[in-house]
This record gives structure tokens, sequence and C-alpha cells, in this order.
């Protein structure tokens, strides 16, 4: 089995696996179960744990250039062996958004904009439910119940920052980092895309200005390649032309 | 009737209907009236309300597509159906936006920075209006007075987001996300816009890299035709050559 | 004399005057002069205003379409007639930084940081004269000194927006939304400046994809002109071609 | 000893230098040295400092044009002599950035991105020290620990500004305020990089408007060459093209 046949093959059941974490984590946190419901809790997230380690192995295992694939996917190994970065397992929900984007086809920009969007609504899902779990029995923490934290990772995604909720505890600062970075993606993403579209639309309206494109400038050559066959031309050197054109055109 | 015949129609009926709304919820929320005259009032609404779901309903069925449509058009049903979403209602004044816009003209640009600042306006009085009605009553609240409001609204739409106010109900942060998320598009709109025109304006300073456009292309195109022709060549071949080039110009 | 030359002439002592101004407004503002002083400084402001509306005026007459001109400026109309935007008039000393320029000389992009980083500077220090000139007296006011209003312009400017320090008063709420908006132009002024910058850099560096510049198309051109003229062509049309290279390239 | 080979030579011992003074300084902030150890570190910094000075002069010797560089290098100057900006010192640290990215190789954007994260975590890191250093003995001081420095210089560049914790010495609002500018820049950096990247994706994904390149143009110029070869023309206007070509390229 090849690497990108296991990429394929695992993509909905390891997708399935994320979905059921992030419902037994928010189980957790928000109904705070009695102590057997807890470990049972527990064994299944143990469960989703393992299949994402014999996801990892495997793919480490199936890769061309192991060495290389190891320093280019530390991220993964990190999500995996970490304890704090578990959360960080439900990014693999995003594959269901490049299921949605598949049957809707469509440009890079609004690929782009689909990702951001879901990205983030699920960050700050995933951030509300950590920031409950880390603040909650803190003794100055402000951030007490899951509405409050949803509105405090929803102000601290845009940048706002009233500061009427913030957290104390050394976990939930570390949840807010990675959101203010997520915050300064996203207001990047907003800006770049809007910046990348208003380029493109103010370039095709100057029509005076249109840059000559490849296509006229290989009729143009045509054009010549024909005068020179009237006149007598050489076909070797014709040939020669036209992969030298083709050669650049697919670069 | 076509689609687009009802569209231009209904455009000024449905502007001033939005208006007469923004009027009436005003008047409800900052005068505070008494039983008889709140009730005239909800009147109105609900007359306004029913105009809404007659172009909305009108509209599905002028559609070419009306499943396609329907799916396009699924935040006007949000809107029109949803008692919370009322005041978008009043985004509908953007026509006079359109209108102003069009007596002036003007590049594109132009008319993305109209809207925005006129669309940003008209957002921050609406949420100052619906947060002032929202937060009045509550127990804790901070934002008590509709020049506290405005100044609230303004304070997260730019994203500074002080904290000396803050929504403390559930409707309250509701509309206070609205305007974050507004805020972020700002701030990309404002930003792009200036890279657009930064982009453009280096461009066309940098006379040694001007790129070629098309009208040179054709013109080179139009020379090599007149050598051929002096040279005997043949017209039928001319002939495909020069729509050939007028197809990729109008693309 | 025309509009040109008048502005020319009244370039530098209206810099002067604004200068003065600020001098003045400042010492008004932290010195809290006595009565006899402060009658003073009130009468020099007086006389600078009535500077800035000579120049107003002048430059209607002088105007070559007036009601155009008039639509045009109506926000220095703005500046010279509501007392509340006074502080305004020292956007003049911009002048000194357009001085500044033309020694140093500089592409477009330095031009544009140069303004944003003179005017956020200037502003920054007016709007905390402002400030502190429109809160000192306020009950419940947290702004106070002017190392404190100091502060607050710049957390304000930068969109940060801790809330230690806010405004309280109409007329200082006013100047924030100012500075502000101010801020939102200056994030937007940055980022385009560096993507300008980046997207020049990138289109540079990629050789294999660099357009065809103008002046290698005419150069084209004018080999086929010769190719023609080998051949016995017309000049009358060779000389047409060339004006219409030459129209396309002033363009 | 030119320049260039001082500047090669010096790069890693100033470096390490950099690298002795943020530990010295991160124990004297962190560890509150006993007298005769805080003299010793004193000392240690002062040798560092020579070195810098040391650095300063020879630079300033070996340059081509004295004035110029000196003109040029003034922040250097402020760096080496103000006391306050002695942390600044440990920007020569990203000369350790430039070597990694030696060795990784890479695009333009990505140098930039480089510098962008690892600069924004060095600034953190100082001015997470400085901060404390400044504020610790304040009688009203909110940020008394070294986390609580390192959360607040987190929130601080990331312009969510909460204001649970904020500076109130004037040395910690100078530092705050670099901080600031830092945020806006880093704000920039990461969108400008992100619409870099949209917009050249884009224009190559746009395949039938993709401009022509001057390797294409340079192309159709052979052919017409060697057309004009065919029937006779001459070598030296072929010439005198070719080099004309290659200047264009060059530029």
């Amino acid at each position: 089995m090849t690497y990108a046949q296991w990429e394929r093959k695992t993509e909905w059941p390891l997708a399935g696996a994320a979905l059921g974490f992030l419902g037994i984590y928010a189980w957790t946190v928000l109904g705070q179960p009695e102590r057997t419901s807890a470990a049972l809790a527990e064994h299944a997230v143990q469960v989703i744990w393992i299949l994402f380690i014999i996801d990892y192995l495997t793919r480490l295992m199936l890769a061309d250039r192991r060495g290389r694939w190891f320093v280019y996917h530390l991220h993964e190994l990190a999500i995996v062996v970490l304890p704090i970065l578990r959360p960080l397992r439900l990014l693999r929900l995003l594959t269901v958004v490049s299921f949605l984007q598949r049957s809707v086809g469509g440009a890079l920009r609004g690929r782009v904009v689909t990702y951001a969007i879901t990205g983030t609504t699920l960050l700050i899902v995933v951030a509300s439910l950590a920031m409950l779990d880390a603040e909650r029995d803190a003794s100055d923490a402000t951030i007490t119940t899951f509405p409050d934290a949803l509105w405090w990772a929803v102000v601290t995604v845009t940048t706002v920052g009233y500061g009427d909720l913030s957290p104390v505890t050394p976990t939930g600062r570390l949840i807010a980092v990675g959101l203010m970075v997520a915050g300064i993606a996203l207001l990047g993403v907003v800006t770049a895309t809007l910046a990348s579209w208003l380029v493109q639309k103010v370039a095709e309206q100057d029509e005076a200005n249109q840059a000559a494109t490849r296509q006229q400038v290989a009729e143009l050559s045509r054009q010549i390649r024909a005068l020179r066959a009237e006149l007598g031309g050489e076909d070797s050197s014709a040939q020669y032309t036209e992969s030298n054109f083709s050669t650049v055109r697919n670069r």
C-alpha cells in the first residue's frame, strides 16, 4: 500500500474519530460526568489516541524519505505525544471541509476563505471548551460558563480584546496565545483575499494596459513561421521553436 | 414581468420601507413610547415585514432556477424569518448608496470604499440601537444610553476594544459578534484598497519594466499580416488570425 | 496671480502659522495660563484663523471651476469654520514633510510611509493635547495628565486599546473616534506598503515568468519594419505605426 | 581589511556577545542577584558594551563614505550610546536567523516570515524582561512576575490588549510603545505575505490571461532575425538588437 492510498483510505475514519473525540471532549467539559462515566470517556479518548498513533507510525513507514518526512511532520508528532495539544487533533475535521470543497469546486480564493471560516469556527469552539476546562476551578477566574468562554474566544480572535473576561491560569493563557495567533492569521487571510481580488479586478478593468498574453505571442510566432514557410523556411527550425514555446507555457 | 424588472421597480419602495423601519425602530428604542403608540409602531413594523415577505416570495417565483436561487439567498430567508435579524433589513438602504454611486460614476476601488464607509456607518447606528434595546434592562449592564452605545460600537468596529463598556446579555453579545466581524472586514477593505492602489501605482511608475499590452501585440500582428500581404499571403489565414485575436481580447 | 502661484507662495507662511498655532495651543493646554495671557493667546489664535480664512477665500476665487472646487474642498471649509476641528489646521504642517521629501527625492512607497509616520506622530501629539483639554475637568476622567494622554493616544492608534484609560466626555470621545480611524488607516498603510513591496520583489525574482516589456515589443516592431523596408515596404505605413506605439507608451 | 571582511569576521563573535548579554540580563532581572554578583554582571555588560562600541567605530572607519554611513546608521549609534536602548543590542541575534536561512535556502517570502517570527519571539522575551525590570518596584504595578510580563507582551504584540495588565511607569510605557509598533509591523508582514502569495497563485491559475514572458518575445525576435538572415539581412543590425535585448533582460 502506498502513502497516498493510506491517506485516502484513512481520511474519513480519522475525521470520524476526531468528531467522536470532539463529542466526548465537549461532554466531559460541559456535562462534568460522574466518576464511572468519566472513566469510560477517558477510555474512549485513549482508543482514539491509539488510532492517531497508528496513523502517524504507518505514514512514517510508508513515506518515501523517512528522515525528511519526520522533520516536516514534527508538529504532528507534537500533537500526538503532548497531552496539552490534544484538542488540536480536531483539526483533522478540516478534512470534512476539503470534501465540501471538492463537491463545490471553485477557485483558490474561495477555498482559502472556506478554510479560514471553518477553521476559525472550529478553533473558537475548541478553545472555548479547553478554556472552560482550564479556568473553571481557578479562584479568581472570570471565565466560568460555556457562553462566557465562547464570548471571550470571539472577542480574542477578532483582536478586539475588551478585557471584561481574561484567563488567569497558565494553561488558559497558553490557549489564549494560540487563539490570538489565529486571530492575526484570520485578519491576514481576510485582507489578503480582498487585496488579491481587488488587484485582479483593477487589472482586468484597465483595458488600455492589459498585459499581452502568452497565447497572443504564440499566435504571433505562428504567423511568422507561416511567413517563413511561404518564403521557403526550414521545417526543422519551426519544430524546434514550437517545442520551445510549449516548454515555456507548461512551466 | 421578469426578475430584473421586479428588482428595478421595487428597489426604491423597499429602500423607503427600510428607511421607515429605521425611523420606527429608532423611535421605539430611543423614545420608549407609551402602550398605544408602541402598539401602533408594532403594526407599522409588521406591515413593512409583510412587504419584505412579498418581495422575497415574488423574487423566488420569478427566479430562473428556483432551487439554486433559494440556496444562494438563504441569508435573505433568515433575515425575513428570524425576528432577531430584523435590523439587517436596513441593509436594503445600501440601495441608496448604489444610486449615489451611479450619479458619481467612478472606478471599482471608489465603489468598494463608498460601500464600506456607508455600510459601516449604517451598521454602527443600527447596532447601537439594537444594543441599547438589548442591554438597557439588564441589571449589570454598562451600556445604558444611546451615546454610550454609539461609543461602544465605534470602539468595537475599529477592534480597539477598551472594555470600559461591554455587553452582558446574550442578545447584546450576539450583536457585538456581528460588529466585530464587520470590523475585521472593514480593516480588510481599507488595507486591500490601499494595497491595490499602491501595487498599480508602483507598476505604472516602473517604466522600464512596464508590461507589453495586448494592443501592442495586436499592432505587431497587423504589421506581420501587412508584410505577408505585400509578399502575396493568403487572405483567409489573415481573417482567421484577426478573429482569434478578438476572442482573446474580449475574454 | 494663478492658483498654483498662490499655493506656492503661501505654503511656507501657512505652515509657519500652523506651527505658531501648535505652540500657542500646547502652551494654553499645558501651561494653563492666567487670565490676561489666555486672552492674548486667544487673540493670536484668532489672527491665525483669519489667515486661514483669507487663504481659503483667495483659493476659492482663483480656482478654475469654483463650484467644483467648493464641493471638493468642503473638508477645508469645515476645518476653517467649525471650532472643534481647529486642531486639524495643524495638518498644514505636513507641508514641511513634503519639503523634506523633495530634498530626499524617492519613490512612491517611501513617500507614503513618510507621510504615514509624520502624520501619525503629529496626530498623536495634537489628539493628546485636545484630549487633555477636554477631559481634565470631567469628574470621572481617567486622562488627567499629558503623559497619560500621550500613552492613551498611542494605545488607541495601534488599536491595542487596553482600556486602563479611556475618555468619558463627548468631546473626548469624538477625538478618540478620529484617532481610531487614523489607526485603521495606519494599519492599512503599513500592510499595503509591505504587500506592494513583496509583490514587486517576488515578480522580479520569478525570472522565468517575467512579463514582456513594452520596450521589447517596440524593438520587435522596429525589426519587422526594417524587414519590410528591405523588402520594399511603404514608408507612410511605418510612420503611422511608430506614432501609434508612442501613443500607447505615453498613456 | 575591507568593510565586508570585518562584517563577516565579527558576525559570530558579536552574536555570541549579544547572547551573553541576554543571559546576563535575564539573570539580573529574574535572579535579582546579591550585591557582589550584581557588580560582576554589570562589569560583564560593560565589556560587551565596549565590544559593540569597537565594532561601531571600526565599521565607521572602514566605510567607503563615512558621512553617509554615519547618517544611515544613526540608529546603531543610538543603540550603542543610550542606556535605555541597551536591550536592542540583542537584535544582533537575528544574525543566527540569517545563518539558519542560508542553510535552508529558500525564497523571499520564506525569509520575511522567518525574520518576522524570530524577531517577534525575541522581542517578546526581551520586552518582558525589560518590562518586569521597569514595573516591579512601582507601587500600583500590575505586572510583577515574569509569566505575567510574558502574557502582557503577547497580548500587546497581537494588538488584542485586554488591559488586565498594563504598564504604569514611564519606562514601562516606552517599552510598550515599541512592542505595539512591532505588533502593527507583524500584522502587516503576515497579511502582506499572504496577499503576495495569493496574488501570485491567482495569476498563475488564470492561464488564459498569463502575461507574455520576456523569453517568449526574445524567441520571437530570434525568429524574425532568422527570417531576415534567410532573405539576406545585415549581420551588424542583428548584433545590435541582440545586445539591446540583453540589456533589457539584465536590468
